[in-house]
């Protein structure tokens, strides 16, 4: 920290809208993570970035700042490209779980390191956790072992990570200063870069599921984590994808493994599967095994139909300490002790879904946490029976509810009822599964 | 407090710009006052305030909320209207010794509490205790006692008044949020409402010696100062008066006292004098005891003539425990050891003052504080010999420095040289004294 540094300064200049420099940025975010400048100053700081904004060296030398507060992991040893997949959240987004083992059986490396549930949205580390065994709290040196031997790993953050996100994401939390584009490239980017990666695929979610609702947002927090991973010398893409309904047709961490199983079968729902091939493919083009999105693709269908790439989330299941036998009979994964049904009380089209209800539904099950401390329940979950633009009948199932409470059922059920849409007229038109691809490794395709 | 009032959905809110109720700021400003959230919400909070403003009935909910944090003195035992004076702070400006007497001696209540000084401005307190043995801290019956024999009485803010502003001020100290015209509007007059007065007469500075540099800014202080006021049934006046040179000759703290009793005597420098005059005169017109402004000036004017305010000087010393002996004998006030003239270094008009500057040569002469825990050495100052507008020759003094430590004394003479203009030419335009009055209480003149 320089010897002339004062918080005051830093957050005075923020709040004018004068260009904070690397060194002022990093100083407070050094003196923060060390515990020597109070969390009153940094949520004032933090609100000023919130209104006044950041300009892109600015929000790049945060994440620097961010990424440098603890440890990265140095993964030159191996042999292959390690390439990572992000997603902004999303309700049903079990992608992670297919792409890990399937960029693995194309070759390039996978080193993931995801988060829980949060919010509406589901977490991927919750949802490996349905599979009985499976550890998601891998020492570095035990990530480095399975990352070797399999080709992808997939943990929760260590404290040695990025430790000031740790501090600033609580602090904002609490500060109304989540929302901001740059503060939230900063916190997924240090976290992601601190992976080691040399290229990173982004999946930013938008509509009614997203946190993101607008096209017009997710773009421009698309463009920025692009230029920010570019700055910092990685390859970067980022796909603009739809989450205005559920992807695929389960929700609910053990629900999800079953549909991710499925697609590693060659099966699962069209949208869940194209979506996977297409960021894979991607993955294996900026990891360089494909020289093209389109190969990519083909190949990440070839190892599917295959069966290579299943063999491979087996043998991450069983290398992490899960039973992989529910690869063979997912009925081995928690169940839920019971099941209802929400049917139609129209006839028509289903023409939209509150995507964001559906997800708060399976929080209200128990899938997620309404507080940090809560537990998740891994059996609970929504599986759909129709999608927006599917014909329905008046009684027609739309979804199936699974449960372990009566009462959360009955409050999940009405909230699912009231988030589908069902009208009279032509079929909706369908929004496509892929809006836009954002970033220059795309001009390579 | 409401019970679902959460500190995240006021911060929320005004980030967003979505106007708070009364009951949101109530319960935050009271939560805050009994420790109930943290500094880090209210800081973030404060800064959206600074970013986004306020409106009108915000400004006044706020205002309120932190003059009952605390107790509100009940003055309606007094027969006289209870009038006080405010100035936003400048350099030589010792009005409030003179006007307290002044108005008191014509006929009304004058209950002022004041502040210390505030960087590069003096305060009423310093000044107060230049007079030896004159005690700023009255318990508040004593306060009351000396209002009821003298007609007024000048303290320091006590723990009991306005204890939220007292937290938050120290809190927008060091996260960046002082400069908020809503902000300082509310610190000021909760305050000053706490006096329990029936009206209040603004003196709101501007120019280089004022913290309000522009008119456009110290007009719109002025305006939500005033109506602010009002909203609280309370008669309100803002004279916005020149700040771009010291006011009068004398700054430093016992030498303010000597020219406090100048002008009580009838002499005293014109500005000085002439801005005492017409605060006195509101002050005098919105207490009731004359039909107009004008009336007031004429009266305030007699009460000089005649001694009667220095009478009055007299006894309020006495009173507070001073020595009341300096009333005739300035000598019995501090005097420094030493004393330096500034010479000017041309021949020509002088065309400006720094004025921030020559305030700033008094704190370093020892006259005010560079830390809160400083304490002031009353007898150091500077005495002007030539305002903007005189002609000046080569090696005429411009200044003497009354300064105790040599070091200080010289760094004081740099800045002091460097802060006349001395030109050639034409004599500059003077700027009036009395820019603008703010005010539907102003009508009735």
């Amino acid at each position: 920290m320089p010897p002339t540094f004062r918080a005051i300064d830093v957050i005075r200049k923020k709040r004018d809208g004068v260009e904070l420099s690397q060194a002022e940025i990093a100083a407070l975010v050094n003196a923060y993570t060390e515990g020597s400048i109070p969390d009153y100053q940094v949520s004032a700081w933090l609100m000023a970035v919130v209104l006044k904004g950041m300009t892109r060296p600015e929000t790049a030398a945060l994440t620097d700042a961010m990424l440098h507060s603890g440890d990265v992991l140095d993964l030159s040893s191996l042999p292959r490209k390690k390439v990572d997949k992000h997603s902004t959240g999303g309700v049903g987004d079990k992608t992670s779980l297919v792409l890990a083992p399937l960029a693995a059986a194309a070759g390039v490396a996978v080193p993931m390191i995801s988060g829980r549930g949060l919010g509406h949205t589901g977490g991927t580390l919750d949802k490996l956790e349905a599979i009985p065994g499976f550890n998601v709290n891998l020492p570095v040196a035990e990530f480095r072992r399975v990352l070797e031997i399999c080709g992808c790993a997939m943990i929760g953050q260590t404290a040695e990570i990025a430790p000031a996100d740790r501090k600033l994401y609580a602090l904002r939390d609490v500060t109304g200063t989540v929302e901001s584009p740059y503060l939230i490239c900063a916190s997924i980017m240090s976290k992601k870069l601190a992976e080691g990666i040399d290229a990173l695929v982004l999946d930013v979610k938008t509509g009614s599921g997203a946190f993101m609702k607008s096209e017009k947002d997710a773009a421009f927090l698309a463009e920025l984590m692009v230029e920010t991973g570019e700055r910092m010398g990685k390859r970067v893409v980022a796909l603009i994808t739809d989450m205005d309904q559920p992807l695929g047709n389960m929700i609910g961490n053990a629900l999800e493994v079953v549909e991710v199983v499925e697609v590693l079968r060659g099966g699962g729902p069209e949208d869940l599967r194209e979506l996977c091939l297409e960021l894979a493919g991607w993955m294996l083009h900026l990891g360089g095994v494909s020289k093209t999105v389109a190969e990519g693709k083909q190949e990440s269908a070839k190892l599917i139909s295959s069966g290579k790439a299943l063999e491979k989330f087996r043998q991450m299941v069983e290398l992490q300490g899960g039973d992989a036998r529910v690869v063979d009979d997912v009925k081995r994964l928690p169940q839920a002790q019971h099941s209802m049904q929400v049917a139609s009380a129209k006839t028509g089209y289903l023409t939209a879904m509150q995507c964001e209800q559906i997800g708060t539904a399976c929080v209200i099950l128990g899938g997620g946490r309404g507080r940090k401390e809560d537990a998740v329940d891994p059996a609970v979950g929504i599986v759909l029976h129709k999608k927006v633009g599917d014909r329905v009948a008046t009684r027609d199932a739309i979804a199936t509810i699974h449960y372990n409470r009566e009462a959360q059922a009955a409050r999940a059920r009405q909230l699912i009822e009231a988030s589908c849409e069902v009208a009279e007229g032509t079929p909706p038109t369908k929004r496509p599964l892929i809006h836009r691809v954002i970033g220059k490794s795309g001009e390579k395709n």
